[in-house]
């Protein structure tokens, strides 16, 4: 295998000459990493892996894609689950935002701060906190994950239900369009109607209509107290009921998490970890909540919403509570252990999320004989993460199945990991024809020669 | 005076059949109170004024216009502040939004309702607190301004300070496009990442993207208590002061808003209203907390900030809250009935707010000598409003020295009344070539025809 296809070798010279000749990185070995997404499930050919150090070099670019016609693939720190970070079929220039990692000092009394694109957010989390605040977006890859790539797909996360996602915190953003023009909202403005948002379209717009070069983010001040309680209960209506009425008392309440018997058992085993009740139960609960007393706040919303003291563990103080939430965030490693994941990422209206439950496990093994179906998820949020393990990386019946059921029952076929390359085909089944229209129209608009993450999203 | 242009009259008997003959306002004395906005400053000729009943109505309208090659300017409770709810200088189509009155049922458990876009404000504020919920926009207009205004203005107000404005409450939009097709994101689903989102983009686009016909809101729990404070301060600076100790100790602040002594003075007069405190200040605050214990919190945060007791009045119960929110919110009326105003609404960052108006001051005399100005604002969020009274309405020479000044303080000439027709010759102030040409091709691509609210925000 040659470094380069002889075709890209006159462009990977001018990426050289536009960001300097280290900042291309252009052999297999290296490039292997930028080609390959966090599931090993999405993969393709980069020209070359472009590491730009100013929003003036992507531009540049951006400018010697578009007149070799090579697509451009944005890419953060990788840890994206759709395939929207990494090549498609056609061989492509990853731009990766590494370089990008300004971080501005914090204004604390706007609360707010500048952030370049790569920084990651664990990153980001920490400049906060050591000003007492905090950055309310949290994951279980924030130790890679970059805050271009959250801004690119509106990542969610653990705090969705009391902080919002990651637009709710986007003040406003700077990027590189199509054309080599620079858009630049970082003023920090609050209050600011001067014509179409900008920043506000390119959030969750997974790269296709400008590359994020900095955001304008806004923080909180930092929770003063914090307690976790992981509770088991009979089924998933249980969860669900659970969890309402916590959420009805416990104004604190910022997580509300779900896992399986099988998922928690399958954790402990990875990971090594006892079992966290004296029993066994279907369906486990993580709770999560913060402000001036959320001990008893939580414990007396438990209380009220009957669970069994015998069915709960709390934990009040930091490394306690980082061992409760470790059986829910050490699930999707623990699957991915087991093989190559079809990971459906899904929204479901309240009321039906239990017979969904019940009913995509039927389904996927109808459609999937013998494959394993994990599930957990964001269940404060309707938001439900299905793993299917067994079929093919390359045979799309499962999600097929499962995206059309999740239609079926009024959910929306991507909660937070975007459409990215996975979902392009499944569109239709979250987005109507005229808002699929309104959306190529604004992308043509804006990118007409098809230069920014081509394949993703609209296909 | 003809009831129609007789080239307009095929138009007109055409939208009578699409909505009905009691729904088509053609005379001129009915059409009136449709042409002029509050201010009495913008003011144009409607072909008609059409009152569709559906969404399918609205685009058959929509249909009509464009074919009939006339403007569509989509209005609510014609309560805008720079032209952009009523005709321009070509004779338009006004679709009134007042029969899409729809007020749905509130979804106690996801906090959220469906209202139809001629709601007025005052009613889902009251249909919110029947459900023990609050929709958190709040602003002097409520008893006319209509949700679907709210929408397309990304209307600010009372509580932005707490609860963002109107764009942090849509949760989805139902809008007619301008080639007839209805998008519509009603579900309520938090969670959706499925491309760009459209309704986001609905927000602040000033009604021409699209005609909003219904939207999905965010509601927020009653708040339990409720205080108001009036302060009494020697300086803008002093004000800006108290604000920002004020707010980092009381969690609960939900307004802060300043008003001046000359203003205050005139309020007093154009109500009559008693002084507020025993002897005059140059600078009055309004401070409103609510929450847990709102009055011990803002008395506390108060004698930290240094407030002096006797330059205090504050309010615990509603009438009496009521009684000194009047002197903040009669400013504009009382000012509106010394003439038309120049109204100028922007927003500077905090550390050169109390600079700025000492400046605009000297600026507006130096250019429209015997000129009054008034001012006051949402200090809380940097945003003032800089009523001049005096030149005439067409005379645009102070609109252009209190915009450039603004730019020259890095400000935004729009903070939460939009662009309209008023500020659209100074949009390069607050948008740079780049945004405005990436504004440009939206429009374009959504509206190639120019039909939706011609001469609005991009002129």
């Amino acid at each position: 295998m040659g470094q380069t296809l002889p075709v890209h070798s006159g462009l990977v010279e001018h990426l050289r000459s536009v960001v300097g000749a280290a900042h291309v990185l252009a052999d297999p070995e290296t490039r292997a990493g930028y080609e390959t997404d966090w599931t090993r499930r999405f993969s393709g050919r980069a020209v070359a892996v472009v590491r730009p150090g100013s929003p003036a070099e992507v531009a540049a670019v951006v400018g010697a894609c578009r007149s070799a016609g090579v697509g451009v693939v944005p890419q953060g720190g990788n840890t994206g689950l759709v395939g929207g970070g990494v090549p498609g079929p056609d061989p492509a220039v990853v731009v990766s935002t590494g370089r990008l990692d300004r971080l501005g000092p914090l204004d604390a009394a706007a609360q707010q701060v500048t952030v370049g694109a790569g920084v990651t957010l664990a990153r980001l989390q920490a400049a906060a906190r050591a000003g007492g605040l905090a950055f309310p977006v949290d994951l279980a890859a924030r130790d890679s994950a970059t805050v271009g790539g959250m801004v690119a797909t509106n990542a969610g996360g653990l705090h969705v239900l009391r902080y919002g996602s990651t637009r709710a915190q986007v003040v406003g953003l700077e990027a590189v369009l199509a054309d080599g023009s620079v858009i630049s909202r970082l003023s920090g403005l609050v209050k600011d109607n001067t014509g179409y948002d900008l920043s506000q379209l390119m959030v969750g717009s997974e790269g296709t209509l400008g590359i994020v070069t900095a955001a304008r983010l806004r923080l909180v001040p930092e929770p003063t107290g914090r307690v976790v309680a992981l509770v088991g209960v009979g089924s998933t209506v249980a969860a669900v009921d659970l969890v309402r009425t916590v959420r009805r008392s416990a104004e604190g309440l910022s997580a509300a998490e779900v896992i399986y018997g099988d998922g928690l058992a399958l954790v402990c085993e990875h990971a090594g970890l006892p079992a966290p009740l004296r029993r066994r139960w279907p369906v486990y609960v993580v709770l999560e909540a913060v402000g001036g007393d959320p001990t008893e706040e939580l414990f007396s919303a438990l209380a009220g919403a009957g669970a069994d003291d015998d069915a709960t563990a709390v934990a009040a103080d930091p490394a306690g509570a980082e061992r409760l939430w470790a059986y829910r965030e050490r699930q999707p490693e623990a699957v991915a252990a087991l093989g190559v994941p079809h990971k459906l990422d899904v929204t479901l209206p309240a009321a039906r999320l239990a017979d969904f439950e019940a009913e995509v496990r039927r389904v996927v093994a109808a459609t999937a004989p013998g494959a394993t179906t994990w599930i957990w998820g964001h269940l404060g949020d309707g938001n439900l993460h299905v793993n299917v393990i067994g079929p093919d990386p390359a045979d799309e019946a499962v999600d097929a199945a499962v995206l059309e059921l999740v239609a079926a029952f009024d959910g929306s076929i991507s909660a937070e990991h975007g459409i990215g390359r996975a979902k392009a085909a499944w569109l239709h089944l979250s987005r109507s024809p005229a808002e699929r229209a309104a959306m190529r129209a604004i992308k043509s608009a804006l990118d007409p020669d098809g230069v920014l993450n081509p394949g993703v999203l609209l296909a």
